[in-house]
């Protein structure tokens, strides 16, 4: 067990929340495969003459996860990845996770509808001894209905029920295309001067032109009907989780003023290298909300550095952490332990230098921990 | 009194200038309406289940506040606010402002205009023991021309004789609108790809187009007139405030272009979360400086860090100190605290490890202090 | 001679490649002049009342340089630039260029084509006993092609034809203007929504206007031009060195998305204060690098604080060193020093702390300093 009981304060301990993840893959990973995960989302393989284990995730992972597994701290990579495929990616997954101390994972479907590749929200539960609950990839749920659709009229009907009906049972929605993450040049739906919810008519003739251009299976990019499949999801009232992918999250100034004060949360996915505009944004705007994310999984030993900016804007009842785990069950390992060990430096370092006291310290842990993420998406307290 | 003699080398007083603040509040304020001002500009309450008095200035109002008014740091907030009302407003801010060390206070007019809810320059220096001076806020200043300006044609006349009357007696014009600061999202009048001043038909049309639709007390957000109006203030020659409010400065780049060479100074107020960004203008057009600002005082223990990455790539003599409080002296406290305790961090290190000579570390401590403030707003020297 | 060898691991001696400079100077420089060349790049003067002395620039020019011609740290500039004078332009440059270590240095074309004012690579070669490979800035190419063109037709085909003669010898082509540069709002030729190539009837249009409204000397600055120029750039394979000139390289994305695997290499210079952002397309990008460049020197004693924030997300085979002087060989001494201190401070830490093997530490650190940019440029081995 990774000793998350070390948030500052080692008599309280701190009960975490994932609160954004994607499934582990259930598929056995070869050492090109397992590289390929390392790389960044939406990255390629790694340039010619080098390798992704040469990155802060990679380092990072060597450091902490064979031990876990039984070999030694820095051992080669194929080394690990022989013990790995030894013991099977689900009884892998089972150790690392339950390593992990984190008592609720919320996982993202957006790659594993349909699939049985990846664990579903139940599955991670089962393997990390876990509460788990299910977050609705917007695109992916449209792109459902659009299969099954004769029509712009139905496709548009059928969208309004399907998302109202699973705002009944899952925690949250995200959406990643409508947000910068597409092309990382900030030209997304929400960007647009005017972020407005799209007249009926203009959504209906765009709904009729993307269905005419279709194939079963193809993705949703248009702008106008993004937007109006945001403010569907807006209209349940669920969090809405929004990747910005690269792209600075300024961008979303207009969509957040839009959408204040409807009783609907944003949450900025995986901000960085943004994450001060994001913490910023989440000052300015009471119901948005900064991710700390995979940044503190992916820059390693620069994870306090990230955590204590991400803290100077930010109030602290806006911050969350979570994995952003894509498949490897050794980031939420990662993340667990950047995010804990950086708490320990940040936090503990002002206490000792009596710029905030002590109990003030431990509390704000417990809630960027999972304390904020139980009362953003209602889930029952920690020991509840 | 704070130990603001401590700026590197003891045996050298620094005099501050705080070059952008507006009125403290005159009003008597209770836990909410106190909490409220802790949040970020134009932001609005708290989150429910959350407080603001749980951000970095919260703590560090906690921290240094309470002892100036003979309480404990870091005593409960209810308690602290208990206190301040038993001293009433204005006995609060006498002994907060002069326990600054501030000796002169630049005084934004854009939201004490017409009311007495807040101190002007006079009673601010009354309070502070301090001189004070008035910027004049270019929004309010054409509104009030507006209210009394029968059409386009008077409204344009008195526009520009009211500007040139206000430069004979204020130290500067600062402007929000025309900047990125209503929209944050970089969609400012001096961000289009032709900042030049506007055509005169052009300004007659919009005028006239604003006026007829404009109420008493309407706000300016017309983006030609705005950048008529900073233009007009440019003639002047006085320096001239631009708060970006949380867009990147370098979509100022243009406008900095076109205005180089004439004259005026441009000052990049409050440039957080785009500090570095502020500071890159400062280092490539002579005319721009880079503020400081209330990130000082917002981040906390996070202060060093900003202001080491505003001193990168800023030339020493382009920075300037301010507490950008807004009705609140205790950010004048939290502001000082925070910048005396940077200063000495940062600079006294670079010293320490040999990388400036001490000498230098002082000077440049006194320039950022207050001396390149008095340099640009024409103040007469420190102690003079 | 800079101890170059204390890079992590003193028994790993490290072949530094300076990735990207200028030729030195070979003018006599006054105080005047020489103050002038720490500005930023394309800066003018110091503002009235102050000196480019006041920088980190200067501060570290200071410390380092006049012990290599036999003055004190930190000694007055006057001090200095007699004793620079004293020994004269060439003297001086080969005393300080030889106690970098340097062992290679790419040098840009951008300002020495057909002046004798600078140093091209052979002298750079000779002055600093080491090897030199020339960059081909991509602007005074088509410039030159111009002055000897008769009409658009002619112009065009002179420009494939000498980008392509030049690609056989060049090291590598860089560009400005197409990329930020120009403007630094991000408006370039390569960041508009459709990057492509475009169409030769377009380019033949632009070419011809161009040409007629030019006259012998004159700039190349039409977007659509530089797009073409870019294009041809990348056909012959050769890596490309863009310079955003202070705006965000994430506007390049949609570019970087277009290039993807077509064999040829993009490294994004001097992005500072946006290194992050390179560092994070260098991590989604297998095609793109990101350079340290001059931020190293500019930024004194925070080079350590920026080398970190590049090793954030930056895959370690995609980072390399730079000077990115232009003109003054001091640049390369203070970049020497500050990127050989922040590295042993930088990954001497982690190590220290157990974050990374003191292995991989010494690997990595001759990888940024040379080893990818002999793998990028096709350089010799070191030592080879």
């Amino acid at each position: 067990m990774i000793e998350t009981a070390s948030l500052v304060s080692p008599a309280s301990p701190v009960s975490l929340v994932d609160q954004h993840c994607h499934g582990v893959l259930r598929t056995e990973l070869g050492l090109g495969t397992f590289e390929t995960r390392l790389g960044a989302p939406a990255a390629g393989r790694a340039a010619a003459g080098t390798t992704l284990f040469d990155t802060q995730l990679g380092f990072a992972v060597r450091r902490w996860c064979p031990p876990l597994l039984g070999l030694a701290p820095h051992c080669p990579p194929a080394r690990y990845l022989a013990r790995r495929r030894e013991l099977g990616a689900l009884e892998t997954a089972r150790r690392l996770l339950r390593a992990t101390g984190i008592t609720t994972y919320l996982v993202d479907s957006a790659a594993d509808e349909g699939t049985d590749e990846r664990s579903g929200p139940e599955e991670m539960a089962s393997l990390g001894a876990a509460g788990a609950r299910r977050i609705v990839r917007l695109e992916r749920l449209a792109e459902r209905v659009a299969d099954v659709s004769g029509g712009a009229g139905s496709f548009l009907a059928g969208l309004a029920e399907t998302v109202h009906t699973e705002a009944a049972t899952a925690v949250a929605f995200s959406c990643a295309s409508g947000t910068g993450g597409s092309s990382g040049t900030g030209g997304g739906a929400c960007e647009s001067e005017l972020p407005e919810p799209p007249a009926p008519g203009a959504v209906r003739g765009a709904a009729a032109r993307w269905l005419a251009g279709r194939r079963a299976g193809g993705a949703l990019t248009d702008p106008l009907l993004l937007r109006h499949l945001l403010w569907t999801a807006i209209a349940t009232g669920r969090p809405l989780q929004l990747l910005p992918g690269g792209a600075d999250p300024t961008a979303l100034t207009g969509f957040a003023a839009a959408t204040a004060g409807l009783g609907t949360d944003l949450v900025l996915l995986d901000p960085y290298p943004y994450h001060r505009q994001a913490a910023r944004l989440a000052s300015v705007f009471p119901h948005v909300y900064a991710d700390l994310g995979p940044a503190l999984a992916r820059t390693g030993p620069r994870a306090a550095a990230v955590l204590a900016e991400s803290l100077e804007s930010a109030p602290f009842g806006k911050l969350l952490f979570s994995s952003g785990a894509r498949g490897l069950p050794e980031l939420q390992v990662v993340a667990v332990r950047a995010f804990t060990e950086a708490v320990d430096r940040v936090l503990g370092g002002w206490v000792a230098e009596g710029a905030w006291a002590a109990a003030d310290a431990t509390r704000v842990a417990g809630l960027i921990a999972g304390g904020n993420a139980r009362r953003v998406y209602g889930l029952p307290p920690a020991g509840g």
